[in-house]
């Protein structure tokens, strides 16, 4: 395995977009579908402002649209604040086998670049595909011992992603692509120390901008080490104490991550999404008045009593860990999108006053991915709905509909029929000539 | 140990120069010294041309001087390149307890900043003290196992001093240093892998831009992880196997790592410093003529036969390591400072043939900081010196004089007026009201 890095640099190089599978690209499409949204709907967010102020009157020419604002940047600035953006409400894709986040280092990049020089969809599509797998590969290869160590691997695995999906574009050498991944490696950050501040969005905006930058250098010919990945003082040896480098190239080409990529359809801790879901149907099936709810009581998994049991809550980010307000919103709101977790609602009556009458029981025959649910209502009637499988997991995925649908819930930056036009550019990314008209209709109008 | 991170912050910003020793500054100018003059030995290497190049087209306002440059650049941008250039020669300095070398992501930092703002000579003499010390006390807390997993600590520690560094010039609150501590840490990266390429010397430069960078983030208010340093996902936990925090915070603002920094005398390999030295001394006491010189026999560790065995040599970088240029340019030129380790030195026929006549003989008897010499002359005389201690080492420092020989060695981008006046003017950096001037000498005339 002494040619890892090297083996890796050869595919992607070779790799077209033809020889890749359609159900990868459509999964590709998909992954950039929900990107942008979530891109949109961080891009107001407070870290965007400060990392805007600090960093921006220190930006180059302003050549590069920032996902959902009207300011432009150099192409270094707009892939942190794409990272940022697409990151900081917790709401972008994750390939279950790793947890890694891994469009968000790769897309951002990707948007900046094409947005400074002519590429077209399909040479996107396919830089996207690339870089994607990268990412994946590297962190099946080293986990957990990488995640359990402390890495924030969306970060530190995320930097190989942005490094190779623009060194693609470049059109780098083989040399050069070896030295990109050195230079990607040699800034491979990122620690679960930072969760709970803002500084874990900035860890895939950092990597997209590393990652951009190792490609850069290495097009000049900045020299790295040429045995990143594989090296005795290379990534998984200094970063990971266990890891099987085989999982990088073992059917490359062949076996694509992508098809195991899954959507959060709630922007909130993932193991009160059963509750959501749950709570969700039922209030649909029975048209629930919620003035009408006398009590709720779940039954969770113990892991959700360990992690999101705190009923009296103020904020909207504590309403993203409380089973309670995920039972409440479900019922009384029939919907849990970026709208559902602000202050202002977590402090509403109505949600207030059925967040109280939820009891919650720790039950070890209920499955992480499953909840059991009663409400009993003023009348006496009680309403049950058993579920095993939440929305948003691998044996439930999102469809393109519930895609677009949370695509449009966060859009709001954008007016409504421009936002329907860039889900749309979106799905025909192939078709397009220039990327960087999918990429003006992600900016509001001015 | 639970609050490192915080009482670590807490000193940095209370911490007045007045407060520091006479020696340390001192020590601290010395330091400044020796890295400007590295920073311009350094400031026409391939390196920097090709980040100029990848990078330049991307910065922002050129309001910043790169050192020994006539281009100018935005802070950031400036930041990384005078980390390159003061490390690509491998010739700044060097605690020797954690084998960091501490000034140049630092400093390379702060003239950055020093450029944009107005920073008096005093201010910033105490910044660079400050991360000068918390790189050091952060390396000694982590060294031997951050350094023997494969970081190279020089970037993976040294982004903690130029964050720190950066932020005390900007007047940062407690809690805002406490989350500059933390960006710097979710930065931390630079693999020894690299060494052997000019990614080596990308890390303190990167060092520098991303501490610099956590220090703006921080002053607007972008949060981070409170327990950076001692937190369980924290730098120490994730990047050291074993570590001992006290050692940050233990003898803070009385124990001074300053007073145990170490300078090259020589830009290579240091194992073949005793063997330059001595043949130096032995050229100067005895006028040996090199045309005379019929044998020369070493008597080194037996580490030296192990790292710098080779005497077929064709390029100055191969000179670096091979004991045998050593003793050659020793005794030939009397000097080895970069012009010594050129291809065309290395080449040349009157240093090939002294170096030919080299034997050298690993001797578990002499130590790695000495060596025993014996040249033979054409007419049969012996010369002989037995060298304990060799140049540079803590027993036997550079003198001031030393230091600026060799920053004059290396200051050939500058007239030589201009040179000694640089010089002086960091000799005088505490008097200066606005240490731009001192800057402005550092720039080549256009």
């Amino acid at each position: 395995m002494n040619d890892v890095t090297s083996r890796l640099a050869e595919y992607v190089l070779t790799a077209r977009l033809e020889d890749i599978p359609q159900d990868v690209r459509k999964e590709a499409r998909r992954a950039l579908v929900n990107y942008m949204g979530c891109a949109l709907g961080g891009s107001r967010h407070e870290a965007i402002d400060i990392t805007l102020a600090a960093l921006g009157p220190f930006a180059g020419p302003a050549s590069t649209a920032i996902l959902g604002r009207t300011e432009r940047s150099d192409p270094m600035l707009a892939s942190l604040l794409n990272g940022i953006s697409s990151h900081v409400h917790d709401f972008d894709d994750t390939t279950p086998r790793n947890y890694i986040h891994p469009t968000s280092p790769v897309a951002s990049a990707l948007f900046a670049y094409a947005d400074n020089n002519r590429v077209s969809g399909a040479e996107l599509e396919l830089a996207f595909i690339l870089g994607f797998e990268a990412v994946s590969r590297i962190g099946n290869a080293t986990y957990p011992a990488h995640y359990d160590a402390g890495w924030h691997s969306t970060g530190s695995v995320g930097v190989f992603g942005a490094a190779i999906a623009v060194g693609k574009l470049l059109g780098l050498s083989q040399q050069q692509m070896v030295w990109a991944i050195g230079l990607a490696a040699t800034q491979s950050s990122g620690l679960r120390e930072m969760f709970g501040s803002m500084a874990k969005s900035f860890h895939p905006g950092r990597a997209a901008q590393s990652g951009y930058i190792a490609a850069l250098l290495a097009q000049r010919n900045f020299s790295a080490g040429i045995h990143a990945l594989e090296g005795p003082r290379g990534f998984a040896a200094v970063q990971s104490a266990a890891y099987d480098l085989g999982r990088i190239t073992d059917g490359l080409g062949t076996d694509f991550d992508l098809r195991v990529n899954a959507y959060k359809p709630f922007p909130c801790g993932i193991v009160v999404h059963p509750t959501i879901d749950a709570c969700i149907q039922l209030r649909r099936k029975h048209d629930i008045d919620p003035q009408a709810i006398v009590a709720v009581r779940l039954r969770v998994a113990p892991l959700v009593k360990d992690l999101c049991d705190k009923r009296d809550i103020g904020t909207g980010l504590e309403g993203k860990f409380s089973a309670y307000h995920a039972a409440a919103i479900g019922l009384v709101k029939g919907k849990a999108g970026l709208g559902e977790f602000t202050d202002d609602v977590v402090n509403e009556p109505l949600v207030q006053r059925v967040r109280a009458r939820v009891e919650s029981t720790g039950d070890p025959s209920v499955s992480e991915d499953g909840v059991r649910v009663e409400v009993e209502l003023a009348g006496g009637q009680r309403l049950r709905i058993d579920l095993d499988h939440s929305l948003g997991n691998l044996e439930r995925p999102l469809s393109d509909a519930q895609l677009e649908e949370k695509f449009l819930d966060q859009s709001g930056v954008l007016p409504g029929a421009q936002a329907r036009e860039l889900i749309s550019a979106c799905w025909r990314i192939e078709e397009m000539e220039d990327v960087a008209g999918l990429v003006a209709l992600a900016v509001p109008p001015a």
